[in-house]
């Protein structure tokens, strides 16, 4: 079994003296901090009287500290308390290059940028003059390779909505041997009926997050909470590989998961087939992030990518989380090295707008089918056109890939020091994670780190998420390293 | 009947002199050309060879053409071939104050927007610290009659969507008597399946449209290129009235018409309930916009709500369309003065961000609930706080109020002048409409306007709508006319 995390690397927790070399390595992004400032707990009494009155306009429970993002820089988020902390969860992996970076503050002083942000056009009937050459240049430029077809949305739930419905109209299509929708088909569809509603379905994974309208609800399944009390589809719901770590010490084990998994996969679209309630779609992540960041094998998506195509159904990699250069390539799907590419990969989060790239078969051949009144922002467009040169430029991907390798070493290092308390480490680039022993103790870490300066995330059950920025280096790394050892000594 | 649509007032066209009058009046945003400027067909040749690059990457069929948004200005639009169109449709009716309004262009200078742009938060995790009061200052200062609380949220599927889901849980939880859901519940949901996700249905009518993810679009009865060949819900759909204009003179009708659409909307709700998927919510738009500018009365309304309380659903009224001044109020339900606010008010496009306001009953109690990484974004709360000042400022729902009456009593000459070609002229404040004998007529209409340099928009199976922007004023509304009775007298 070919490794997809890179957790099998073992390396020894860096010396003090080569932590100091990697700190005074040149910084990617100028200004920030030495180390986290912590003046109070965190939430500190200013955000906790905030947080006091936004809860008379909504339910604040989420609420973990309000922000000060004028002065917040680089890898460091302010708070409304003096506190200065290092931030590893950037917005639920939403911020590429980190906060109030220099070149983007500059690009948005320009008159195009103004133009843009009080000027929001419905894309898809008025887009503007340079439209298209956008289009080329930032999201194109990173197309999955392979793939030459986007379309803008606004958010991960919308991106994903309309790539089932991209597959729902190309599967109906090929049912009617490539012919347009009937009279009947028409009619019936307007009365929320079969044939012109069809009783079609998309699969999806248990431990899997896809948003949460209905569709996607419908294929989420990382926490009730997100469910309880929605109406949803009826969609089947496949296991996915649940790996025990190191990966190197428990091949068979894991190949066995990959094995069952597949198996199961094949039986409900069979058995969903069956029933009337034809596949149309497999739903997957390259890595199930809210739902513990669970990794599976190369082989195991290359095998699910071919029994999809077999069965006839489209095959849906989201890439909402994983995507724009976490696990230090652009796609964390190009880690699969596939035949050949998916049919959809849906985008969102650090590419600040929605959508989906779609294989020709998937191309709509009528307008106002794929379609909303705002079709995305050419604004965020324009910040992902920016953003993605100072990628290229800066080499923000090679970063990430050295940056996740201290990381995940350190997390190694940790786990065999305390292995009573963490397991499991994993990562790609520096999309890493680490499970602690039960959930008491993951919230408990994710408390008493935040109140020393180092803002992170759970996700799944017990584990930690680390999700930095693109501008996130060693010396980075190596600060967190330092207090969660620390911090793990406590217990 | 109290007649919601002013359209039983009868003006005469004013006479030139008269018009003249009005077009000197005080311009609302300085810029603006004197009239349309026309210099080739529209779609122009840079516009066509645009489109045909944009096929290229994905459908383009449904782009009229490519403009130029730096030289747009006010109520006027600039397309890529020289040409100036003043535009009555406004981006789909999600433009408040015209193009590159000088205030706005202003505001977007400023450190503080700057960083907004450029930092895009989590909102329910992370918010900026003036978050409460920016919510304050812009969506509570114009919150419908008796409404406090409010979420946002980033389009108006999304916002309908999630409008859905409080609905549920509010319904759910009145169901259990007011206590959280059951372990049996949280499991159940996990799987899809009763009694965690439970057979709830939303009631909605024919001819709506009320957005494209999926439950949305189960609720969506506008046209069938946007719901065949999609699953949908099989939830009970409503006829909505339809009127016979004008108004005055077929008042028994238009009343038949009403009581036999509530009438139907308790069967519905009945039976829907007797097989086991409870009716949750009702929704409605104040006036269907997308489905044929379908107006209702403030009775029809009135005793909507009445039933829908009776029969312990939700009311919700989206009114992403005809929400932010359109109609001459800010909300388009404040002209049924109810007894008591709806239970949900969802809106979006001319409000730049999503959301809905809710009643107390509908606060969700935990939190990750009604929630998503983004729950909209500040920096167009930023823009919203802006423009509702200039709303304030200028006045212009009362403009509004104006401008309407004039393109109303317009457009009840035409269609007295051209009865055999355009009948059932319509509206409230701007949010005008009036329909054509079939949809060749209006199609060539629609296409001769925009080549004498109007740009508006179609909607229902052969109706005109006016959706122009709040600056828009008596003398647009002029230049319109004349043109309108120029293209009318070609038939």
């Amino acid at each position: 079994m070919t490794i997809l995390s890179t957790a099998h690397h073992r390396w020894p927790l860096l010396s003090s003296c080569l932590r100091r070399r990697f700190c005074s390595a040149k910084r990617l992004v100028s200004g920030e901090p030495e180390a986290p400032v912590v003046r109070t707990a965190i939430p500190g009494p200013n955000s906790l009287r905030l947080k006091n009155e936004l809860s008379e306009i909504q339910n604040s429970d989420s609420v973990q500290f309000f922000a000060d993002y004028k002065k917040s820089i680089g890898n460091y988020i302010a708070d409304v308390d003096g506190n200065m902390l290092l931030d590893v969860y950037s917005q639920i992996a939403s911020i590429p290059l980190g906060y109030n970076h220099p070149d983007l503050m500059e690009a948005v002083e320009s008159t195009d940028m103004r133009t843009m942000f009080i000027n929001r056009p419905a894309l898809g009937v008025y887009p503007p003059k340079d439209h298209v050459q956008s289009l080329r240049s930032s999201l194109l430029a990173v197309a999955p390779p392979g793939m030459k077809n986007v379309t803008t949305m606004m958010c991960g739930s919308c991106s994903n909505e309309n790539a089932f419905k991209a597959a729902f109209i190309w599967y109906r299509t090929k049912q009617r041997g490539g012919k347009e929708p009937t009279a009947d088909d028409m009619r019936s569809s307007m009365q929320n009926q079969p044939p012109g509603s069809p009783q079609l379905s998309v699969l999806s994974f248990h431990g899997s997050f896809h948003g949460r309208t209905m569709a996607c609800l419908s294929c989420t399944h990382s926490k009730a909470i997100h469910k309880v009390d929605m109406p949803a589809l009826d969609w089947p719901v496949a296991p996915f590989p649940r790996y025990k770590y190191p990966l190197d010490q428990h091949t068979d084990y894991n190949r066995n998961e990959d094995q069952q998994c597949l198996a199961e996969v094949q039986q409900l679209i069979e058995m969903s087939n069956q029933r009337g309630r034809d596949v149309a779609a497999v739903l997957v992540e390259p890595i199930q992030a809210e739902g513990g960041d669970n990794f599976a094998s190369k082989e195991f998506f290359t095998d699910l990518q071919k029994l999809t195509k077999q069965a006839g159904a489209a095959f849906i990699v989201d890439e909402v989380q994983t995507g724009c250069g976490g696990t230090g390539k652009m796609w964390a799907h190009e880690h699969w090295e596939l035949p050949e590419s998916p049919d959809l990969v849906t985008f969102s989060k650090k590419m600040y707008l929605g959508g989906f790239y779609f294989k020709p078969e998937f191309y709509v051949k009528q307008g106002y089918r794929i379609f909303n009144t705002w079709l995305g922002d050419p604004s965020k467009l324009a910040l992902l056109d920016v953003t993605l040169r100072i990628i290229r430029r800066d080499n923000l991907l090679k970063n990430t890939q050295i940056a996740g390798r201290t990381l995940l070493a350190g997390l190694q290092a940790l786990e065999e020091k305390y292995p009573a308390l963490v397991h499991s480490a994993r990562g790609l680039g520096t999309f890493c994670a680490i499970t602690c022993r039960d959930v008491t103790t993951r919230d408990s870490i994710l408390t008493r780190m935040r109140n020393c300066g180092i803002n992170m995330g759970g996700c799944g059950e017990a584990s930690i998420r680390f999700r930095p920025m693109l501008t996130f280096q060693t010396c980075h790394a190596e600060i967190i390293l330092d207090r969660l050892s620390a911090v793990l000594k406590e217990f």
